[in-house]
This record gives structure tokens, C-alpha cells and sequence, in this order.
């Protein structure tokens, strides 16, 4: 198994440098468990696909509690079959274990549920790309799961729009990426999250 | 067929406002073929798959040309069974109709070398995703053609780079949509560009 994600940070202001350097502080606490590496383009973050969404949460409310517009743009990734198993990326226990599709929406739920506030509203779109076989089958049950899960917003073409603390709002991508597809399955989500737009409810 | 994309435009100044406002106008040739629709997360281009990346290029090259550090982010989408059929989403006359891998990668970059430089240097970070049966296959003949465009820069983790004229990379990029997996199927592309970024090369 191979899993991570290729993170960019948009903040929208002239000092949008500074915004950045300070946000990546607080990845220190994952660094231990993953593989970061950053170019011109994106971040590079390689590890436990149940630590993904906790590093992007904490990566974005810090730069968000500025009070500038920020955007998160991330192309996440479970089993790949063109990508090296890494003993970094270590199994899922419990997590996608291969239960019915109705099963696996009641626990992505209650983890939800379980998830402390943090006090940041942001807004999601996501899509989900369970790749293979059967993928639609997934992808109505995820959504079936997100129209449940307290953050929904709305269907969009394409992707699904989710608004609420960020607590709940990453909590609940995380649940759709982990427990959707096949447990060892190539799995992708294409994510953006925003705070403080302008236009934004 | 449905084919479209959701477009977000994330300029790094505090007049983010403004460069996204007059960018828009860039659209405008673009207004007859399409229905475009805007939220405060993205701007949803529905029409046919083969002017989505003219479209992109010149929303994109228009704000970059404010000479401002912006990135274009953007999910694309042809064939989702979720989605209604739509006659703005013309057929692709004479694209992907179902050639050998090796003469449809001949044929992208006949594509590619026939395109017009625009003089914008853009950098671009993307990932494609042919839903269904044998989507390595698909994405191995895509990464040959994209090796031999002239805009490869690297492979990266879940990812490929492109570096180089914002012509010649807007149609790499397009080609990589139009002709790899099936002609009828569900694929889709999850797409970062950037300019004028003062850590790139």
C-alpha cells in the first residue's frame, strides 16, 4: 500500500509567503510519521492514510486563523498500483475492511459524529475517484454517507460541496476517502477547502 | 455524453478580487458554447470537452499576465454515468475514437506540435483518472505520450509536471483528457496551474 497526498496552500494576500512558512509549522507533529517534501507546485506528504486529513486539517486552520481568504488544493491517493509500497504508508486496521457498503456508511458516520469542533468554517468541494471496477456503486454510497453526515451542502456536477467547522468538514473527507473503494483498491479525492471568501455564506 | 469542469482561479494579492473579475472577460468568446455557472467556490464550464482547455488557457494566461503569482485549479469530467446527457456537451468528432493506444499517442502529439505558443511560461501539475476497467494501461500510454510532448518536466508521487508555453501545455493537457480511456468513458482530470510563482524555475 501506497498513500498521500500532493497539498498547495493558496492564500490570497501580497504576503502570501509569509501566510505559507508559518501554516507549515504546524505539520511538525506529523513529521515523525511522514514523508514531506515541497516544491514550486505542491507538498508532498507520504504516510498513515488515516493521518492525511488530521496534517491537512491542522495545515489550513493555521494559515485560515489569519483572517485572509486561504485556499487547500490536494490531490490525495490510496493504492496505487504504479506506486512502491512504503512501510511508512502502514494498513488501515479497521478501517475498510472490506464490510457492506450500508455498514461502512454507519461507522463513517458515528467517527463524524465522534469529532471535536475546532472553531474554523470552512467549505469543501470534493470529488471521489474509487478507480476500477463497480466504482459508481461507491460513489452513491459516499454520497449517501456525506447527504448524512451534517456538512453537506449540496450536489454540484462533478464533485460535492460540503460547509461547517473544519472539525467535521476534514473529518468527513477523511471517512470518504478510507472507507469507500475497495480496502486495497486505487482510490483518489481531489479536494479544494476555502475560508474567509468574500462571497461565501 | 457530459463534459465539463469546475475552474477555480486563486490569485496570491490582496486585489484577488480584481484580477478575477477582469480575468473572467476571457470567457467571453467562450459564452455561446458553454453554460457557465459561479459560486464562491468555482466556476462550472459545461460544454464540449474539446474547447474546456482553450477555455482554462485563456481564463488563466489572462490573469497571469497581471505579471501576479496565481494558480488555476481544476476538476474536469467527460462521460460520468451520474450525469445527464446535455447537446451543449457536442460529441468529439475524429478525438478518441477508439484507436490503439500507440497511433492515439502519434496523434496527441501531432496535436501538440501543431499548437501555437501564446508566451506565457506556465508550470502545471496534474493527475488523470480513466474510471473503469484497465485504467493502468491508460494512464502508462498517457504518461508515454506526455514524456515525449516537449512540456514533461517529472514524473512526481500520484502526478505529472508540465513546464513550459501556456499553448503547448493548455493542449498536452487536453489531449491527455480527449484520448486516453475509452472514447465513451468516465474520465476525469484533476488539474493545477501555475505563474509567475517566486519559487519556480
Amino acid at each position: 500500500m501506497f498513500s498521500g497526498a500532493q497539498v498547495s496552500l493558496y492564500p490570497m494576500t501580497d504576503d502570501f509567503v509569509g501566510v505559507i512558512v508559518d501554516a507549515i509549522g504546524a505539520l511538525e507533529p506529523y513529521r515523525p510519521d511522514f514523508r514531506i517534501e515541497t516544491d514550486d507546485i505542491s507538498t508532498l506528504l507520504v504516510g498513515p492514510p488515516d493521518r492525511l486529513f488530521p496534517a491537512m486539517r491542522d495545515l489550513f486552520t493555521s494559515a485560515a486563523g489569519r483572517g485572509v481568504h486561504c485556499v487547500l488544493a490536494a490531490s490525495v491517493s490510496r493504492g496505487c498500483p504504479g506506486e512502491p509500497d512504503d512501510p511508512i504508508c502502514t494498513p488501515m486496521a479497521g478501517i475498510g475492511s472490506g464490510e457492506p457498503l450500508v455498514a461502512r456508511i454507519e461507522l463513517a458516520l458515528a467517527a463524524v459524529a465522534a469529532t471535536p469542533t475546532v472553531g474554523q468554517r470552512v467549505t469543501a468541494q470534493f470529488s471521489l475517484y474509487p478507480l476500477g471496477d463497480n466504482h459508481m456503486d461507491e460513489i452513491y454510497g459516499c454520497i449517501d454517507f456525506l447527504k448524512r453526515s451534517g456538512v453537506f451542502d449540496r450536489s454540484k456536477h462533478f464533485c460535492t460541496k460540503l460547509r461547517g467547522d473544519a472539525g467535521a468538514v476534514f473529518a468527513t473527507l477523511s471517512e470518504a476517502f478510507l472507507r469507500f473503494g475497495a480496502p486495497d483498491g486505487h482510490v483518489t479525492l481531489d479536494l479544494k477547502v476555502s475560508a474567509n471568501s468574500p462571497t461565501g455564506a
